[in-house]
């Protein structure tokens, strides 16, 4: 048994809207022959705006891998630990407590992984186990609940710490002009969010019930990168909006496998890659758009900011403050492979101690 | 519950002795001040050969980080499966019998995860769960051991495949002169390994009983990569050799809690970073040079060969067929942090139907 308490969302502090977005795209693609097509594409995403690390004139500037992961790794020095106290907080736990530390990134590249940083720096217990994951893309946050669930399956009175630092402006690639990488510069931002997972039955939120993973055959080349000189270069290929209908069935049969159906939870946490994801999804599972408002939300006021997305669209669903107890339901990462990383839980309100 | 079934190794073709290796750096180095130095250090490592996965003319051009990653894959898709296979044979399973991929690598990068082309290309099922790990280095043997130790753990009738992929020839940057650099040219190799982690009772390997992680606290720097345009460097500070005294307590520690001695122990399954690693464990632990003879075997053979040093150590330890029923050991993988992961487990001989 174990608990997915309140996550904690960090977006930084410069901001850039989609008229911005629109301006800018028009301002360095004036010559592009799809350009018309790829500004009705940004204009659909319905991304309101972005939170970046830097002003976007700084962004829009590629200085080189070696800068710019160095950039991530002191962005993230500085933004990870108030998220990480706060997601702490809210579980009622001190870093103590904490037993594995699950941190997933795809957007910045570091041996040691940054959770030696972390451990050395926030006083976790040098036995914290550290798990670094950074090749699952924006399906590592649904991964990172879904190993953290195992781990405190396995070790029942253990508590994990997951952390999503996507930095995702620092993989602007100024050379990328495909149709899929000019619509995803304007679609994804930056964040941190950070998460306990927390071994047990207290805790004030997703009691995590089952977990599973899907895999569709021969997808790998939809959604990658590729590793060059500059760094990683985001590629999307035009099918990847399509892939609910494949993945829909696979969220009906987890549901089914632990007696329950998909179209009748109570809540759902989706990673909102883009519009269409949420659309088809509510269209294939027959549920309403209303029920995809968190991970809306998310995707307007940040865009897509990766793994973090299921963590702060869960973090919307605490905000509001309407789950009640024994409410059931699901949450879903959607990423490279195309992988899809999803969890079945209750609203578990026994609030012990927590703050 | 969950048994460390018997691994499978490969090394490339193309082999470089040390002879050849110190010819190589007295040419390439001739005029470097601490020529003597590099040479003596690269004698002391005790490494008789290592395999590489193109001719050493070929390793030692630098032919830019793209072109390198995309070497890795190439060589990851030709020579990962045959090894994989030979670790599903030795556990007596199939593809389909196989719930999660641990796949780690410090040595190549690519997003999807070379799980995904791995579970496509072997017919492994679509709900296989993908844990690949890039930022462990050395350490991740041990910690692909014990992730797949605690999965078992939480899921008692499943199974996990354990896969270390490291070309460390790829990681060769003749730009690098520092001594801790031209030693580890002379130093590390590469290999494949590929082991099962069985869930249940049944199986002829290492009954997992525990397993921990330790990180001495503020040496991040000792081991770590400068992320370039250039690709990965890797970076050793002259304290690393030295880091056998404060983890020996750590493995005496983890013993004690399981009521063993570490003293005592009837195999010692280690990373064999290098010679003085095995020479301080052997002294701090109080456990005679011949404990450590598959760990040594492996350095001699094949050198450095990052997070595949423990699987092929152990796989030496089933060729030589000493173990007996119920024989108490350790395993512990070493790396960037400085981290260690260890475990602890019992020879285990109910064979079943084991091939």
């Amino acid at each position: 048994m174990a608990v997915l308490c309140r996550p904690a969302t960090e977006v930084p502090e410069h901001v850039i809207t989609m008229d911005d977005t629109l301006a800018i795209a028009r301002e360095l693609h004036r010559d592009h022959p799809d350009l018309d097509l790829v500004l009705r594409l940004i204009s659909h995403t319905g991304v309101r705006k972005r939170h970046l690390v830097q002003p976007i004139e700084r962004t829009l500037n590629h200085p080189g891998f070696e800068s710019r992961n160095e950039l991530f790794l002191a962005e993230a020095k500085k933004r990870v630990p108030p998220v990480v106290r706060r997601a702490l907080d809210h579980a009622a736990l001190r870093v103590e407590d904490i037993d594995l530390i699950v941190f997933v990134s795809c957007t910045g590249f570091s041996m040691p992984s940054p959770t030696a940083w972390l451990i050395n720096e926030m006083g976790f217990r040098p036995q914290t186990r550290q798990l670094p994951i950074a090749q699952l893309g924006c399906a590592a946050g649904g991964a990172a609940v879904n190993r953290a669930h195992d781990f405190c399956t396995a070790y029942p009175d253990r508590n994990a710490l997951v952390v999503a630092c996507e930095f995702c402006s620092l993989c602007y690639q100024p050379t990328d002009l495909g149709v899929g990488q000019l619509l995803s510069n304007g679609l994804f931002g930056d964040a941190v969010a950070a998460a306990v997972v927390r071994g047990g039955q207290d805790g004030l939120g997703v009691r995590l019930e089952r977990n599973g993973s899907y895999l569709i055959p021969h997808t790998e080349e939809w959604i990658s990168y590729a590793v060059r000189a500059t760094g990683f270069h985001f590629q999307l290929d035009k099918r990847v909006p399509g892939t609910m209908e494949p993945l829909a069935p696979v969220l009906e049969e987890l549901a089914e496998a632990h007696q329950w159906k998909v179209a009748d939870l109570d809540f759902y946490i989706v990673h909102a890659g883009g519009p269409r994801i949420l659309a088809d999804l509510g269209r294939f599972l027959n549920v309403p758009a209303e029920a995809f408002r968190h991970s809306r939300d998310t995707l307007t006021e940040y865009g897509n900011i990766a793994s973090a997305v299921v963590l702060d669209a869960l973090g919307r669903l605490f905000e509001e403050d309407t789950a009640l107890d024994g409410h059931r339901g699901i949450l879903a990462g959607f990423g490279p492979g195309i992988t899809a990383e999803v969890a079945l839980g209750s609203w578990n309100d026994r609030r012990s101690d927590e703050r």
